[in-house]
């Protein structure tokens, strides 16, 4: 057969994986500007999580995706486009991604997020357009169109987008240089006992992440519930002076009521900035390699994320955990973005 | 906010169901060619329903797509570009789509149709290219270009590209004619005691596809386990005299003795023409419309597609069965396409 | 070790499965009295197939046992105690079984039994008392009094008390000539689409009894809704003219109209003397030896008992299903039971 | 209906759940000696549990019953007598309990305990008799007949029998002054990621006890794990001198290769005298009452034990978990214990 015929298409999976490589992190003196792709679902702390990849200059947002999840994927992509008008981001494109898990009833979280999914500030008009392609493509050709571990992926939101994507551009797998997901936890739940939120409302999809040969670095509850909105950060992001500042300001405001009401929080976790400022600065979180997989049938464990920490972790292992977080050096990075934001026209 | 920002995206999914309409059917004297959409693994029975579609002049094929099952997706897309030159079909985009399930391990039937995935005939070098495009968008786009309700899909293995499309762009559901699928079966499996291979080898795709809201009629083994290749229709097949009848005979030789020793059939019974066939000629199964859902969780179980006939169905019910196959009709449609096809160039 | 010191308990189970017997059934000329273990839970149709199994002479009733199920265990053991009163049952042991399942919650059927499990007839005063022992224990002690392979268990409710019966004692399991149970359906169900409200309510419990070592006949919903109380049925029994026949017809009147709201049925299906009739004549059904299993783990198919028909039953197949009753030989051999019993004191 | 009647059963199951009690615990300057009921598979940490328990003057032995597990229940229930014989424990009764799960298939520990379930020393031949009864009616007679609120189960294997126990003999859970089990982990696990060995190998039993009305404190695998026979500890067992202390230190040898070969550990954890010595003194453990339950369809995850942390527990919570041990003091119990018991006869 022509060779050429199928071009079109991708090498045949059944090669075998080749031995995983995990990006070089440590020791070099000068650190290059990561380019990220965040795929969020804004939500509160999907904004704050927005604000540092912009404000930071060691990562370059080269495109944003949405995905339904704290609320409506139509309510979350406009606030996503809100966000940019607040934090002028310009320049990037957004593009809508999945309505609806892949195989689960769709849910949200009003209760923690309101129904706009940002509420507490007044929300801007948008004033950017939509990149016309679905969020799928765009990451797919975000990521094909770069050079081979250059592109890492950020989710913030239930994994429909990259589990999608995946499973119709498999070599995006082999090209990305790393996903640093917000989700999961291995020894606490929100949702239920055993399961974070972004997991539970698509387990399959998170599956289909977590299983694949991409590193995979699952920053969880066990370290986002450290991410405390104090009122000791409420006034450093206050200092700042600045409109993007107030905006967090106010979110923080409505997400500090919603917990404690809902989950009995003294001061909000801000989960989604952690995987962005691990980005940044790895050593903003202590991780340890451990194999990951998400239970998909348990009556009190689905969406689960299982790590098994019985023995010291294969040498091929592809997962990550985040054990613990350097919380005030994450706060002041967050604060530094918002400094450099300044005041957008 | 300005509506046109998002004027990228779809309507929102929160509007209530539409009252669904089953595609009319009976009574109209003149019937209309039905543009058909096949997405199959081939596979000697898919070659038949290629076969089919291709020679029975009341259906119109607009798209050719493939999916992993029978064979790797590399080996079933060559296989069917192969068919393509041996039917003689031009003119027809041909489109290579999912590699492996969406959540669960690869599976193949090579106990059933060799390593080709269509092993028995010589197999023609391809002569046409494939489509750029992935089946996925594929299938999307000849949708979305097309009137509503013109397009039936018609998939004869696992559902995983249906699936993806679906939830890459949900619109879809609304504006095809029907779903008419090969797989499944409400009282007897293939694969388990309860489950059919088109199935089983990925439940949440056939899960969600079977919980979408088109018009679906599942066309499983209770029908297909009575379209038996017998010496007889085997003789009027080889009656036909042409290169494509002898290539189809050569196919059946295989496929007898790989049901035999692997099934225990005295005749191999033709699965996937008897979807095409029904699209044809709605007479040539006896239908029941019953609720049908897709058991993911079972152990002894998973992948059944479980018919609750306890009560007449509900006005709103989306999905029939067929559940019995006039199998000389069956048999004569398919030598009258070959009949029609005759011996191209 | 002195092997005296532990004779108090079983044989080493470790023992390989002797090659297990079908009780020798047909070519007999003269039928032996086959001694029963009635296991119920009264109920309409377990009180007619009490009534069948005391008034034919080829069973004997050694014990009658109570299990929850269509009632509380309070009101079945009652109920069973009233039927003793009414048909002249003397010098049975009765006695209480399990109150619940083994791990899932109680149901009960009230919608088909009403809130006295047998609503209908006035109840008579029980005149015996229960025998001071749990039934799994008198289970256990008169397959254990008793020469191997002369006690056959006939269950017609859930299978709580024989699956502790044999988890206490699992000797009994090669003891007992033949477990006929009613229960389950391979191709139908009545509690969902796919089960029946005996193997439903303790799946658990089924899951043992199904794959003990035990000769295992399942008398479903698969021939049992052909057991139907017609009018000319009816009139045959009420042609009876005695006390048991006006009771059984009194109960046929309520029992008519809680399948008609209920499930739609014309006539009311009256399962469980389907399997005592089986014990007295087996040509009353049609049987077939296939492997069996409950699903404990399905969304959709809970408790569904799944049948293997893929290909022939290996030779040791230990269990087989009922596949067609003959109807007017199973009612005249209840109307032939009323009969006998007459108008006791 | 005459109430006398039905006088062997047990009350109404339907009757509201009592408010429930924990057993006084603190505050009582003169501690009652409490009776306990060890169920156990002896088993290098059992014999140990055993020793400590017949050697603590404020705990009284009133029965002793085996399960399958670490070994087979023939061979656990021989080195039960042994442990007696070398521990000079007599006029305890010992019974014999289940041979296997209830559902599950047998599975046992021979990687860590070896062939005869309690490798390293050689062990006496017994000299007392079994009990006839079926330990499930020794665990019911011996609650029934002592007063109420006056017995404490501790079991250190399987819950097969306390399973079957409540199941035949309801009035056991409202009974018993508390159930304090070896088994489990929220955290931590060894046979998987997620489960222990004695609740994993029959996680249907573990639902049923620990979903029951008694009191439950569950000291699993996140304190054993701290319950180390470190060379300190093994010292001062040896300092003890006696004839059962070295026979302590004859399984210790043994225990500490096969864990330090089968899961890593330096030291191997002594789990079951845990149990005991929270019985004896519950200032050797931390506990916390959290709402507990046990993953029974979990791929994963069957049989983890699922605490909720998230929030407080709820008044009438009726199960608990360690969360910390006093090792100290906890292993001068042990010592204090073999001194006690000395060189038996």
């Amino acid at each position: 057969m022509d060779a050429g015929l199928l071009d079109a298409g991708w090498d045949s999976l059944e090669a075998p994986n080749p031995c995983h490589r995990w990006p070089e992190r440590h020791g070099s003196l000068e650190r290059m500007t990561t380019r990220i792709i965040l795929d969020c679902d804004p939500g509160h702390d999907d904004a704050v999580a927005l604000l540092l990849a912009h404000g930071n200059p060691s990562v370059e947002l080269v495109a944003i995706t949405t995905v339904y999840g704290n609320q409506s994927i139509d309510k979350v992509t406009r606030n996503a486009l809100s966000i940019a008008r607040v934090a002028g981001i310009t320049g990037v494109p957004f593009a809508r991604g999945a309505h609806r898990p892949l195989v689960r009833k769709l849910e949200t979280a009003a209760s923690i997020h309101g129904e706009s999914g940002l509420d507490g500030p007044e929300l801007p008009e948008p004033d950017i357009r939509l990149d016309p392609r679905h969020a799928v493509d765009l990451i797919i050709d975000t990521i094909m169109d770069n050079e081979p571990g250059t592109i890492t992926l950020v989710p913030t939101g239930a994994l429909t987008n990259l589990a999608l994507a995946v499973r119709k551009e498999p070599r995006i797998a082999e090209r990305v240089r790393e996903v640093v997901l917000m989700g999961g936890g291995y020894a606490v739940g929100n949702w239920s006992a055993t399961s974070e939120f972004n997991i539970v409302i698509d387990p399959e999809a998170a599956h289909i992440v977590f299983n694949e040969r991409w590193p995979l670095t699952m920053v969880g509850l066990d370290v986002t519930h450290q991410a405390l909105a104090t009122p000791e950060v409420l006034a450093a992001i206050a200092a700042v002076g600045t409109a993007p500042a107030r905006f967090v300001g106010e979110l923080m405001d409505f997400f500090a009521h919603a917990y404690r009401d809902a989950q009995g929080f003294d001061h909000p976790p801000v989960h989604d900035p952690c995987a962005v400022a691990y980005v940044i600065d790895p050593t903003v979180l202590t991780v340890q390699k451990v194999p990951l997989d998400v239970e998909l049938t348990g009556t009190l464990t689905v969406g689960m994320t299982v790590a098994d920490f019985r023995s010291p972790a294969p040498a091929d292992c592809t997962t990550q955990v985040a054990t613990a977080l350097d919380a005030p050096k994450f706060w002041a990075l967050v604060v530094d973005a918002l400094e450099r934001i300044g005041d957008p026209a």
